[in-house]
């Protein structure tokens, strides 16, 4: 991650090289029938993994320390990986965005066929679940239920598909504030607050630590939206590894269509200053890269 | 479900209204944007409910009663019979098996589009697990642990989403025998036997009784394949309330197309003697239900 200090670029780098290490363990190359390999495709070797890392850094917040191999916080960081990139998947779907560029490579359903891409996201959802559910015994029954609870709501009909459907029949419409918030809510804001849930439950966080890193997570999410639709309309496809424009071309409602880009930048400032404001609140052991993470989410050029 | 005995009879129809009210609550009129209404089109008022009567009819057959209100297994029925109609949501989109009649209605894309089918066909598979994980600790931790990993892999790559993915690579190409078992023991087997399986932990099943259960499941789901083949050429649409002889006219390969019609009826009886036969095994406290349900898997005409 470009413009962060090296504290954070160092610790950052690591975790992502074990969330791949594990990613590629558990993402089965044995799927019959082409499945693997386009179950592969749509999530090994690329993305920010934004949510991964939220998850453990959360987790280590506090802890205090880094989640030992085989903790929960590890498995819940590839768990939302897998979601997420099921939906970007679906997502790209010629009977939704239609999009050929993902990550800077041919989308999945471009590579492997329509019908193998959206049997891939089917089965990394259910493939999420399975990681969070490991048979070994290693952990606990009840914080695997939290875990799994977590994730399904926060994918589900009340989170990102429902944000997704808001999203389908916004286009075109003039949405207000209120209304485009609602939807971003759901559609991007859910998973990235599960990710802070998530890291928080995996390392007992106490209940008032969990209402404050709920509110990191909610302003964090919100910010990564206005970022993403500003920089929709500043950055090149090159950059972006995605088509650039495409919302704005697709005649979707954005912070920017809305509120102008200056105003939407400031807004971008205010979830940033709201985010920072949450982690003092929540008694960590340390914030350093939760903080971070949030500098990132809103400097970013990607 | 016709040509089966009185008592039968009286028990599904019973159980069947209960599982009915029970996705009516549970299946959300409230999810946004047309998505509730999607969700509860694919899910509402159709289908065999084979599942559902599978998961019952084992927890009462292990426990010797019917499950409480609130038990596991009605979740269990309920979240099985989830994923089976977002898998015909999604196997029915164009770029699938692209069909336009499901029981005896429009597919779910005619009727609502192919993007809000796929979103809600998603969202149905978060729904299912979220159903086993109820937030007001009336279940063990333990049980909802096993329950969710019994179906995410039945639901996953090596289960039901792998087999779809065989189906694909396998169309216009012979299969042997064994390949089009393989298929089968995934496509529609996994979660046949996951029914099963549900049911009986549900209920506390001891593991000699499970491994009985399981090879009655596992006969069953077979047998079903089988029939479903013999029914696409012998049935018409009408009474199957799905387009027949679809299979034949897209060139896939199915048990009559390798064995001939009357030794794929003569395979369907050895599965039910042995579906019959390993009930006999398991230590049951009644088995009337399941040994009807086998009777029913082979002898239905739709």
């Amino acid at each position: 991650m470009s413009g962060t200090s090296a504290d954070f670029s160092q610790w950052s780098t690591a975790r992502l090289a074990e969330v791949e290490r594990l990613l590629e363990q558990w993402v089965p190359a044995a799927a019959p029938a082409g499945l693997g390999a386009a179950m592969r495709y749509a999530v090994l070797d690329g993305g920010k993994r934004l949510r991964p890392l939220l998850v453990l850094a959360t987790a280590e917040a506090v802890a205090g320390a880094l989640p030992p191999a085989g903790a929960a916080a590890w498995r819940a960081a590839c768990a939302l990986e897998l979601i997420h990139a099921y939906s970007l998947a679906h997502d790209d779907l010629p009977c939704m965005d239609n999009d050929v560029l993902r990550r800077g490579k041919p989308t999945l359903h471009v590579r492997f066929g329509e019908a193998l891409a959206l049997l891939a996201g089917d089965a990394l959802q259910a493939l999420a679940f399975e990681l969070l559910l490991p048979p070994e015994a290693s952990l606990e029954p009840a914080l695997m239920v939290r875990l799994c609870r977590l994730l399904a709501r926060a994918a589900g009909w009340d989170g990102m598909a429902g944000g997704q459907a808001i999203d389908l029949a916004g286009v075109g419409q003039l949405l207000d504030q209120t209304r485009l918030e609602d939807m971003h809510r759901r559609k991007t804001g859910a998973l990235l607050l599960a990710s802070v849930e998530m890291g928080a439950v995996a390392s007992g966080a106490n209940e008032s630590a969990l209402q404050a890193l709920g509110r990191y997570g909610r302003a964090l999410g919100l910010a990564f939206q206005v970022v993403d639709d500003i920089l929709d309309v500043t950055a090149d496809s090159a950059t972006l590894g995605k088509t650039a424009g495409k919302d704005a071309a697709a005649d979707k409602p954005t912070f920017v269509s809305l509120l102008g880009l200056e105003a939407a930048q400031a807004y971008a400032d205010r979830l940033l200053a709201q985010a920072h404001e949450a982690l003092e609140q929540a008694g960590l052991r340390r914030a350093d890269h939760l903080h971070a993470i949030a500098d990132w989410v809103v400097r970013r050029n990607h």
